[in-house]
């Protein structure tokens, strides 16, 4: 795409009413617009940062789990058989009357609409045991601070799983641990696995992935020496590897739990075993914060220049920056951006703006490697490949 | 994917409470499922096809416009500057106060938000023209009825385009038509363009297209020679080739809209010319009708078996259906199975359903193609491959 077409509110002035690291950058370097509020909009830059974060997560789950898509706008009916509706009040959920009078809601969760489809489908232990996910907006009517950290309307994925015993929970339970690790190492976020409650790892019902980051609103103990940490704050050593544990802040950015049949039982969410038996399916849920997940790598990845993100993550991994205004130069940066325009997007900075001005907006919006087009080559024919952390490459040809 | 592992609510009773041939064979063929009151989940086939929809979609629309993604909760503020906030009342916008005591809406439709985006980006003639597209949720407190046809939360594509000058908006407006005609050719809707108000294609501002369906709500003059209509209904001949209309009912599926400067003017939206002088940004708008495209689809294609989608739009193009019992004929089904799962995702019917339940249910759910290994395999070495139509060639080795 060239810099010229891109829609995208990148700004050279800071941003003044921020209120973290990572709000700022994503706003200044144009992936967000704010409407106030805790709601935002995703710019084509912004769009494309979401899009690569969900690939890598569909690009796993897809092994595990089938995507399906649930209704954003719900009615009273089911969470009144769950029995959570009544909780509604003065909490942080949407709801109101529309014009017959009726209850709605927006969900903030979606176990009550993924019980009711699943039981039309469910019969027997041979429908049985099944995942299903989906990558989609949720509401909650929170006080919104620190950008994408904690808004109004965000997108998750979430995940629920069917079995026909606690054995197969616990199996998928742990493959879908599995799964968010490969996740998360691959857009190169550094996470603690954290017992929710009681801090030990043995027969927990819920693990949360924390990334560790100053403006995280979750304070935990942090292993040195594995993956592993505690919410429980009096603890010195790691239960996994005896290692020293260390107190830090944190953004949680999944959790997986195990329901059991908290939802089946209350919902009628039943099964004929082999047996002959009527029994309540057991269920686990698997959530990630996906919008959030920008805002964690940003936390974890950014220096005095801007954003530094992975090639799995990065908006352009490639930028073709044209340093000069001669023709033959133009001519080379065209041939270039061409060329490397047949396996990926690459981002083409031309004419217009000032060669600061291009080198610091790159670096700004988190282009891993900027291919730059200049005097060098028009005096030498070389062509400098500069990588985010400045160490440049002089070559005559560049790789794809 | 193997069909034992499908999460789908195929269903052989007949659905009672549709009220339209297209809700009856999505709810049947288990596509979606209706949480009432026009809400809808998309299990894994429904989600498949909406995905295949949205792919030409992109596929077409990347070419003129860049994917971007705005907010579906809105507070009332830029809609108060478009002076549409009062319209509200009474109406099928869903609106509704938080527990702050702030007014929100649920988006019924973008131009609000879009403009509120795009006065952060446009500044002078440079920045023009570009245009952008979404596809995403939309909410509307309409009395649903005919499935995705009228729906409370459905899924829509929209597009705005941002120019210097009328003439600008004309041209985009050509193209995005252009782009509508190939995304309705794909995915095999026939469609009429409508002018939305004289009927006259000349100078028109609007243009819509629609879809042949009886159960439409659009009554307009389909020409029997061209691909023009008009929503004059004492016409008699069409305007463009002098053929015959004819009276029918439609299904609005895609809308092109030249705005003008209708809410660039009351919200600001203003750039500097290159001759220094503040404009209104002329604005067009786009739209398609991305969920009920999947029952336009289905109401001009399907017969007494069930759904007769394209290639493009099919969940699953092929089904490999293992018709015996015998340990070579399910080696031979595994086996074509992993060979053309290289290229796609095939559907495999391995055992537990009767071969007549497989059948029925691969016609129902619209697979183009049924790949058969049974008796014919097991004498004669041959493969039978059906098409949808019952037209059956036998051959040695299936064709990828």
């Amino acid at each position: 795409m060239r810099r010229s077409d891109l829609f995208a509110t990148v700004s050279k002035e800071s941003v003044s009413d921020a209120d973290c690291r990572s709000e700022e950058l994503a706003i200044k370097a144009g992936l967000i617009h704010s409407y106030g509020s805790g709601t935002f909009g995703y710019t084509h830059l912004g769009k494309k940062v979401l899009d690569n974060i969900e690939e890598v997560i569909r690009d796993e789950i897809d092994e595990v789990a089938q995507e399906v898509r649930m209704n954003l706008l719900q009615t009273s009916k089911l969470w009144k058989e769950s029995g959570r509706w009544k909780d509604f009040e003065g909490e942080e959920f949407f709801h109101f009357k529309n014009r017959d009078d009726k209850d709605f809601c927006l969900a903030a969760t979606h176990e009550e609409a993924v019980v009711g489809m699943a039981r039309k489908f469910v019969r027997s232990y041979r429908d049985l045991d099944f995942t299903v996910y989906q990558i989609g907006r949720k509401f909650r009517d929170d006080h919104a601070r620190k950008g994408l950290l904690r808004a109004k309307e965000f997108t998750m994925k979430d995940a629920y799983s069917f079995h026909r015993n606690e054995d197969k929970l616990d199996r998928k339970f742990e493959e879908m641990m599995e799964v968010y690790r490969r996740i998360f190492d691959r857009i190169g976020l550094e996470y603690s696995v954290v017992g929710a409650d009681n801090g030990s790892m043995g027969g927990d019902t819920s693990r949360e992935f924390i990334a560790e980051a100053e403006v995280g609103s979750d304070t935990y103990m942090k292993c040195r020496g594995c993956e592993f940490g505690t919410k429980n704050l009096e603890a010195s050593e790691c239960r996994e590897c005896g290692s020293e544990l260390e107190k830090v802040n944190g953004i949680e950015v999944g959790h997986c739990f195990k329901l059991g049949t908290r939802y089946s039982s209350s919902m009628n969410l039943d099964f004929t075993t082999e047996e002959g038996e009527n029994k309540s399916v057991v269920m686990g849920c698997y959530g990630i914060g996906v919008s959030r997940l920008i805002s964690a790598i940003i936390e974890q990845s950014n220096d005095d220049q801007g954003i530094t993100w992975n090639r799995e993550v990065a908006a352009f991994d490639t930028a073709v920056v044209l340093a000069s205004e001669e023709e033959k130069a133009c001519n080379k940066a065209e041939k270039i951006y061409q060329d490397l325009s047949e396996e990926e997007e690459i981002l083409l900075y031309e004419g217009e703006m000032s060669i600061g001005e291009k080198f610091a907006e790159a670096d700004l919006i988190g282009v891993n490697r900027k291919v730059i087009v200049g005097n060098n080559f028009l005096e030498n024919g070389v062509i400098e490949v500069e990588d985010r952390t400045g160490h440049t490459e002089l070559v005559k040809e560049v790789a794809k």
